[in-house]
């Protein structure tokens, strides 16, 4: 029989990974603040309990999903916390996005406590976790990665789970995709301007460039809604802007001078300041068309 | 019997694109500055003349493929240039990068000699022209392309001819490719800084990413150049770097503020003024890890 | 008899900020965690206590002198802090450079207790708190600082005590003071460097440009600095990317995209990487120097 | 009796820079291509002719005033160009603002004729130029600067004449100036917008900024107009994009990254896109203000 998995936060990503856990089988014991998801995991066949603490005493493999570090700090380590009563041998996957030296220092915190604590955040948003074929780059221990693994693949697509390094290092490789998806969008955006400005079709020309090396998924995909102006998320501005402040501390701590991905986190602030917060993060598109009066 | 093909400057570019129309089964005659080329190409066949007014007596599609504007401008409208000795009909194929304003205005002195003038910048590099795999973005008449599809697709993929629009469209297009191949690279570049400042492996970062939205071509292919720092060229820095001075000078004139191609310019310059102009153009990153001190 | 004044805080600034209270003849009881200003201050007649609750005891006009916000929060709320032991009426005078939301929360959670909070922070480095000649920009009641504007004026100049507005309103004004500065530094070096590389003697460039709209103390001091390569300190890199950083924190929450200043924030960060946190913060001149191979 | 001066370029600056040389004395004569402003100089006791070349049969001191540099250089070597009719040892005071590399190619021409060239542009403005009151960056030969330094200081402060080094070194100098103005400029509207946006009155927050290190002219001057909102030119944002342009390409030329000041050049072009051509160069304020929803 298979032990029970835990689901902490069943947030808009949260809620659709703890159904595929069900669908795919596994007991699930879920905790979350808001009544609303735990009433749907509960009608699923799951558990509800009333703390991280109560899940610890449940589940000996815990799913986090979490909006930031602060939360995940005290999921794990606060009042009624998963390590206040979690069993020995306990791996914890916490796939929010988080700053990498938080999540080291979580991981050292639950290893003093004898279980693990992998950094796993994902790539493919929404549709990605409802449809199961979400993206995880993993950091920490792979002895522990091992075991958890099936329940990831639950989750996501088993091709993409990657084990990028030691704790952190999900985190940081996270960081890196936020950075790579804002600056490919900002210039996207800035071609398409040119475009349209110059009286060029911007879908001929995005056919265009999707045949060479200027070619990628945020042309594809984030291009097609900057052309077409459909900003229904997808992926909110407000979240990236959330990861893409996570990516800015990181690099300067790292102490990697960034100018390009500086800029892009002041376009997506502009578009925050415009009302744009709940906007797909594609949106940026539209503070680089206001300022060409497009 | 075919028509015989001109074709002037016999650069990197220029020399494959001719020889592979010599192979093609194209007579051709030549026009170039360096004596090298012109005996690599009498030697396969072809014959060379000594002025683009010649080549204008001897050919109805003419190729040209030069460094700049002003190379281009000279070849088309100066002493003993193609419309001095132009026969009507003749359809001119341009695929230099070169303003789009310039095209448009060197489109519209050969339209009035009766001629028709395409823009018709490629992709693919160096190795694209050797092979015979070019992308090209075409602005013009469209009757005009269709006469001198043939051509076009002796030198590169059929499969990749777009016609983006009217004169100076393809340009505008070239505009757009560069602007976002050297935003990607920025942002790859910076995302690869981190990685390895933090301790995680950036080649098992770029897996990662390939499998999500930051997926690029620029990612695969000049994210692992930069991880393994070759930068033996593929397109060299300098001629980036030109071609992003007439991005920049586009969206200028097109009304388009872009400050994220703004950074990524001077981030090129910095390799430039570093003494990289002959590296491989990826090698931008050298400077973003040279300010990180990696 | 004048009632004692506390200083809470004795690194570079607070302890030459607190030998000026006692040269002007204030009664001085001080807390530090670092032994050897206290032993100077108590040389020049000041009384040493244990916490800031002892200060807070024995003083009802208090100034602070913190690195950072996290220290304020705990000299005031903490463990042993000010408020475990103030007396009704107390007047806060915080000079630290922190953030505007952490001021408005300290200067909320005094006013519970019946003291007032003011944010003071100042301008003039380390020469200045020497000389007495710092400039206070406060945010606050005005009530209070009537109140405390005696004390104020024996560590500054008089005439430079600005009541810029309510609770906050100090770190803002700070904030902006920094933003001005950074941004003026970069260009300025970016001049130098452009003077210099094109072989033209920089200080007759900053000397014509001193006469005109221009001018600015910092081409007048840093600009000197920068040309001469004199990059003791005056004010610590260190310091001043910590200050940038708050004021980039502050620009993001109050819905502002700063462009320029993203981008001047990584020239700081390129300097700090490398390995110039003790140089002056003119030095940010070395990373655009370095850049253009000067 | 004193030799007549010719006055090339009768626009916003070269007439009243005419209009002084007349006040002190001196005898003038002018060519410029809009009747309104020859008639105002003639009315004013100066004589006109028809080109450039009878400029220079006429006088061996000719200033010239123009748009960009390509009008400079029709005026010297153009069709009745100042060269085809120059007496030897005449001396040109070229106060345009155009390219260094410009300055030093026509200087070696003008001297190839035996006469001078000196690029001598100015800063201060319309108002400058009618008060009289212009500051000089002279680049060029010192004995030809010694032979008309009367005349230079007829339309300015003799004060503010500042040999700056050889040909091209006065249009480096001014192209400092752009940079810096730019720079200062834009850093003063972010912090405006902050204090704005923060509730925080600007004007108080101006006046703390002015007693210290972040003082300037253009704190003083140009934020006063920002926080104002009162964009009545000054000095019109098309002619400082225009300088804008020349300064970064000779950034580019000389090989200075400049990061902060390509990011400058886009909020321009923000201000230029959005129709505000025509106001003070201050008005980039107002491209902050509207992504910050001011």
């Amino acid at each position: 029989m298979a032990t029970p998995v835990g689901v902490i936060g069943l947030g808009l990503m949260g809620k659709p990974m703890a159904l595929n856990l069900r669908k795919k089988g596994f007991e699930v014991v879920v905790h979350s603040r808001s009544r609303g998801p735990v009433d749907a995991l509960v009608a699923a066949g799951a558990t509800a309990v009333a703390t991280p603490a109560d899940v610890a005493a449940a589940a000996r493999i815990i799913v986090t999903m979490l909006p930031d570090g602060p939360d995940v700090r005290a999921v794990i380590e606060g009042e009624h916390g998963i390590v206040s009563a979690m069993q020995p041998g306990t791996v914890i996957i916490d796939s929010s996005t988080i700053a990498p030296a938080t999540a080291r220092d979580l991981a050292a915190r639950v290893a003093e406590r004898g279980g693990a604590f992998l950094d796993a955040p994902v790539s493919g948003g929404e549709i990605g976790a409802i449809d199961g074929t979400l993206a995880f780059m993993v950091g920490g221990d792979a002895a522990a990665l091992a075991q958890v693994r099936h329940v990831i693949a639950a989750m996501g697509n088993p091709e993409k789970i990657v084990h990028v390094g030691v704790s952190g290092a999900g985190q940081v490789c996270k960081a890196c995709n936020q950075i790579v998806l804002g600056g490919t969008m900002a210039v996207v955006a800035e071609a398409i301007a040119l475009a349209r400005k110059s009286g060029v079709d911007p879908m001929k020309v995005r056919a265009a460039l999707m045949g060479g090396f200027a070619q990628s998924r945020v042309l594809d995909v984030h291009g097609e809604r900057m052309i077409t102006a459909n900003f229904v998320p997808g992926f909110k501005t407000k979240l990236f802007s959330k990861d893409l402040g996570i990516a800015l501390d990181t690099l300067a701590e790292a102490g990697v001078p960034a100018p390009t991905s500086a800029v892009v986190q002041q376009l997506v602030q502009a578009q925050m300041a415009a009302g744009g917060a709940d906007d797909d993060y594609s949106a940026i598109a539209s503070v680089i068309f206001a300022l060409a009066r497009l």
